[in-house]
């Protein structure tokens, strides 16, 4: 009788802190699933994230460049924009923003509702402005009624518009990797191949910039510190915000989370997929050249750290009115 | 206690014969909601529906002309195509796309799974072609292993990508709008007004093209019987398919099901709003000219035609491969 309370009780002592030491000691935490969120200000986010007429040709929407249907990104390696004009940069995951230190590549948003306003009213994405977008809103009931109860007043503008979207954002973590699985304590949730590639994945540098929870979106680095990286893109990163020397070439380290859904890589997507991706980044960052099996180690691991997509309802939007004012695609 | 169970008995007869009267002589019928469908291959088919890389571009879907999101049509007068090319019809709904005799304006296509091929291979389109499609629904497993569940076959081909379309989008019929629940007798489902635009429907000769499930969608008609239709729109309509004089300008008459929602009207996309399709329409078709007060009573009935719309989780695709061909926005 004695040995049947010892036995789950040691195997139990065991558990807890052989858990707690991978918590404790892993450069990576897990993702925390969202815990504190607005619902009535994120369902009209979801509503206003994918409703078109917040674009000038009523074609857009932020989900054209942030697809949930495929790793919060357009997979393409720069963006197609208003006019079908190309952008200059590869449009970043919007899985798991919420967790980035600041936003776009360079950081020039603070946070989510700041990042929100801004492809709006980019003459090369949505090529809108902020004022017309408020005149389509009012123009529409639903939308009216729906921003007075989330927000308790009788104007709508756009500082709610992206305080709606950004905290729909909130809501776009992935938690539940098979990774964060393996760091909570389920070692059969990760092959040895996988923990082999994370080992490796630590061992040689790439955990000093991705880390955490996010696996990245923590810090600023030169893409190219060893070696310069050539690219055609006009992208200066940092530089162009700060004006400084010292920054050119600075761009935010990504989240590697999803990061076998968020193809093409890189500021430019000039890397078509994992494999060139921590080729390139060994050399010009770190000054190491992997082996092709070391290669596919890391990618193994990297492939771990997809987690549970976004699931929703595909948001029905309320109609335009008489008094909206038409989209203009052609002009 | 004979009353008891006589009251009851009558009520039933009562409701029963008048339900029936209603459904027997209303030119109109309420929709049918889906009873029959190949839930696989409809499951398959959301996800080819919105899946973008169904385009040369990699960034146009099914979706992105008929958005389940908004009436499933673009709401735009011509739709942005490749490289933002605009084209030269209005997009028609895919809601309730089931019940139409013929598919595409000019009725070219026999049924959903023929039409279906047709966007993805038009370069004013998706610009893509069939073999390119398979080529890259190859390259990801999940799709090898899903046509292989859903066809059991180990190959995939064109015609069991259109057939999933075309399967799912039978789902997308929008039964329970407010104008069949009155037909199908709760006589508060519609006010006085909107009874009074459904009899002056009728009453016009509306009805006489807009009739059955669809109120629409069974036949073709001349645009501009009375008076002749001025309009830039190069399109010839059924005698671009037949080469017959006698078919020109003739389109198929539209379904009016969710008209509220699926603005701008008529194959050219040229009428903005119900109140000047139900103006326009009255003049050319009908030679009527409608007081201000009458085409307000009509379009309150039109409003009543809106249904539920469908609702679905948003689908999340299978992530491309290294071997899956690179989408080509800007070539």
């Amino acid at each position: 009788m004695k040995n049947k309370i010892l036995i789950p009780s040691l195997v139990f002592v065991w558990v807890f802190t052989t858990t707690c030491m991978v918590l404790a000691k892993e450069p990576i935490e897990p993702i925390v699933p969202v815990k504190k969120i607005n619902l009535a200000e994120s369902e009209l986010g979801k509503k206003l994230y994918f409703d078109r007429r917040l674009s000038k040709s009523g074609f857009l929407s932020c989900n054209s460049c942030h697809n949930l249907s495929l790793g919060g990104t357009d997979n393409l390696k720069t963006s197609v924009g208003h006019n079908w004009q190309q952008g200059q940069i590869n449009a970043p995951t919007v899985l798991n923003s919420s967790l980035n230190f600041a936003q776009f590549w360079d950081g020039r948003a603070a946070n989510l509702k700041e990042q929100a306003g801004g492809p709006i009213s980019s003459q090369m994405e949505m090529a809108f402005t902020h004022t017309l977008v408020i005149d389509v809103l009012k123009s529409i009931p639903q939308y009216v009624t729906e921003f007075k109860l989330v927000f308790g007043t009788n104007s709508i503008n756009i500082d709610q518009v992206t305080q709606a979207i950004a905290e729909f954002e909130k809501t776009l973590v992935t938690p539940n990797s098979r990774f964060d699985q393996w760091l909570l304590g389920n070692g059969d949730a990760l092959t040895e191949d996988e923990v082999a590639g994370y080992q490796l994945f630590k061992q040689s540098g790439c955990i000093i910039c991705h880390n955490g929870e996010a696996v990245g979106g923590s810090s600023f680095q030169k893409m190219g510190v060893i070696e310069p990286y050539k690219t055609d893109s006009p992208s200066e990163g940092v530089g162009a915000v700060t004006g400084k020397e010292s920054d050119r070439f600075k761009f935010k380290v990504p989240t590697l989370r999803n990061v076998e859904l968020t193809y093409p890589y890189f500021h430019d997507g000039e890397a078509e997929n994992l494999t060139e991706a921590v080729d390139v980044m060994g050399r010009l960052q770190l000054g190491k050249e992997f082996t092709q099996d070391d290669n596919a180690l890391i990618v193994s691991f990297l492939k771990t750290l997809t987690g549970d997509q976004p699931s929703f309802l595909f948001p029905i939007l309320p109609p335009s009115t008489d008094k909206t004012p038409q989209p203009k695609p052609f002009e």
